[in-house]
């Protein structure tokens, strides 16, 4: 397709959906990328630009033409604009406001006042409201003369006459009542009102808690100042997974699959410094009982297993930790019991492969007394990692920081370390 | 509160909504909750219901007497009793069959002979629906008559005779519309039909990708069946992210914070049988080398640190593999890209972290060639890390098996053994 055929790439993107081909975009390399901007840089409208990942949409804004440019952000709603905008650096950022109408271009830099990742952010400015004394026949033939509505919208907001929200109408409701009825009358239990310094975090889990499918967004003195909807809290809860997942293994959170090789190895090489630091503090543990090993190397032979178990109970207790805090699951009301039963977990499984591997040691090496210290300290292992996996992330969650954020290298270094100090120290104490 | 005073709690319970009030159950300890049942058994209504984890949600029906329990599922939409139903014990699913009035429970048996995780399974069977030929004020006519609507709904599906969905009308558009224009001529451009059969995760990578608010479904005659809305979608999307972080840490992806001490051990000992196993299979390729350990115990101090390096840096690739094929932004035309991107990235944070443990090996050995020994099998690790961190879940993938199940136990496996082996086997040629 690449031989430069205009009308058939077209043809064949025509039907496409805006997201896919963003995907596509994203997927081919970056010499492909260009010959297909070169060719088709007219067909690149605003949702395609905001269907794109970072690093890619810069290279797509730069390569556009400034016509191209200004028809595709001037038919995006405000939200859309700031997403595009929040993550371009500043000469980019202007060549887009440049190209929004006078009005627009008011509301997107009112927007960018709030801090990042806050409602304000999220939010798109274009509401649709009523007073609270409105019949559905207001309503209604206020929506039919209405000179331009949102793309998107699903409920009616009642406001009182200081531009308060007072409650909200579905329009499935509107639509089903008689042109008499109060809208107060007909609106819904679910309303809460968000307020725009709100953490888009927090936000997510409403919308999924309370099952909501918009919003109004209020500023400090209660005024409604715009509307999330929910496609939008579906994105950030999509977001704010990723990030956990990505935090948990040590990556960095912005990371890609399209990103490029320097970018990733500057992503991933500050975690490999931190378990680099990490590890030679568990090497160094080993070192304080080198004679030992010298003496009985079937130690060398079994210290990685004990290390190695408590690492994986300790990552099983984190994860499950890190997702209750992230579900709000686990608060400091059943938190006392948790950690009780991420104890007794621990002590179970540790009594469990203690036997079995008492019955490795004997096997293989034919003593007793070292299948025992195997087993023994398997046990204070598999404690020590159910604990650490649950109370690193619940101090952390304490001091505020993310729980997911550099916990895992934590719990499995205090795992080496405890695994390697208590195996070799009791083998000493008592083989030697 | 659980000092019996029943007015109180009512009065407590009152304002707050179902979601939390399931929450609250959760997260108090057995006994509470029992006390609180008894006390408050008719607070309980579907909604709350819903809201509960599978085990606790037994906990509560079993407790809850019959004309409570018929109310409460009386009062959901079709889609929330097939989700309420299909996690229960057989003896339970009757009961509350059984409670349901004869139409509504014809609906829910047929919901429940689609597979589980299907599309079927999620979808709602309350449906709005125009003929393809009706205007504006033909649709909104009828909804003012219509006798029973579905709780939430944002569309009208437009249906062909043969019941067909041919498009779909938002309510905002046929608010604002004048009452002659035909539906067809609003209806909208994001169309498109889910089938029945269809995965759930599909379901919600559709919503998400393509920023969908309901989706009809339809069978394999292409007739309408139902429809999914985005806030099913929404939990999906949750669920599936729940399930990849649980499986990549080994732990049961059912396991929750509210799970008893049994049932956690049950989950997660399973995973530390597989982590035995493949931690003894790192653990005899050491007994290999047992001899050259004997001779050189710094050998045994070392090589913990070059397998954990190893198993941080396969991590590291995994997870980003992992979220990848979940958003289907790694597929096999962009694979072979991604695998070489990652064997690069490997290999240059290999040369820099040996160069950093050829100088720390030195330092503390005061041996150049042990530095450099170190340093290899570093460079080694790191690129087999790399790679299978990228070629597992793909494997996995090509083979029609979730990608984030037990890849990591294999990757770790193979950067704990390849990283003893080449470290032992280089030091048993290089030094002795």
């Amino acid at each position: 397709v690449e031989a430069g055929d205009a009308a058939r790439i077209d043809a064949l993107m025509e039907p496409l959906h805006a997201a896919d081909i963003a995907d596509l975009f994203e997927q081919i390399g970056s010499q492909d990328r260009a010959a297909l901007l070169s060719l088709w840089s007219r067909g690149i409208d605003g949702e395609i630009l905001s269907e794109l990942g970072d690093s890619i949409r810069e290279e797509v804004i730069e390569a556009l033409p400034v016509e191209v440019l200004t028809e595709a952000v001037r038919e995006l709603d405000s939200d859309d604009v700031v997403d595009l905008l929040e993550d371009l650096e500043e000469p980019q950022q202007e060549r887009i406001l440049g190209a929004l109408e006078e009005s627009d271009r008011a509301a997107v830099e009112q927007s960018l006042t709030y801090p990042e990742y806050s409602a304000g952010r999220l939010m798109q400015r274009e509401v649709v409201t009523a007073p609270e004394d409105w019949t559905v026949g207001d309503a209604i033939d206020f929506l039919r003369t209405a000179e331009e509505l949102p793309d998107q919208f699903y409920h009616v907001i009642l406001v009182d006459p200081r531009w308060h929200p007072v409650g909200y109408v579905t329009l499935g409701k509107l639509l089903s009542s008689r042109r008499s009825v109060q809208l107060r009358d007909i609106s819904e239990d679910s309303f809460r009102a968000i307020e725009v310094f709100d953490e888009e975090g927090d936000v997510a889990y409403a919308f999924n808690q309370y099952h909501l499918i918009s919003a109004p967004v209020v500023d400090g003195d209660g005024r409604l100042v715009g509307v999330i909807t929910i496609d939008d809290a579906m994105a950030v809860l999509d977001e704010e997974h990723e990030e956990d997942v990505l935090r948990l293994a040590g990556v960095g959170e912005e990371s890609a699959i399209s990103d490029g090789v320097i970018d990733t190895v500057r992503q991933r090489a500050p975690w490999l410094l931190v378990n680099l630091f990490t590890a030679n503090i568990a090497a160094l543990v080993i070192s304080l009982f080198s004679h030992t090993i010298e003496a009985l190397v079937a130690l060398a032979v079994l210290m990685p297993i004990v290390a190695s178990m408590g690492g994986n109970a300790g990552t099983q207790s984190l994860t499950v930790a890190v997702r209750a805090l992230a579900t709000k699951d686990l608060t400091s009301s059943n938190a006392g019991r948790v950690v009780r039963r991420e104890a007794m977990v621990g002590a179970i499984n540790g009594v469990l492969f203690a036997l079995i591997m008492g019955m490795v040691g004997y096997l293989a090496f034919g003593s007793w007394v070292l299948g025992g210290v195997l087993g023994a300290a398997m046990v204070i292992n598999l404690v020590v990692a159910a604990l650490s996996g649950i109370l690193v992330p619940l101090t952390l969650d304490r001091f505020d920081l993310d729980p997911a954020l550099a916990s895992g290298t934590f719990v499995t270094t205090m795992t080496d370390v405890v695994g390697f100090f208590v195996f070799l120290g009791l083998a000493t104490v008592i083989l030697l």
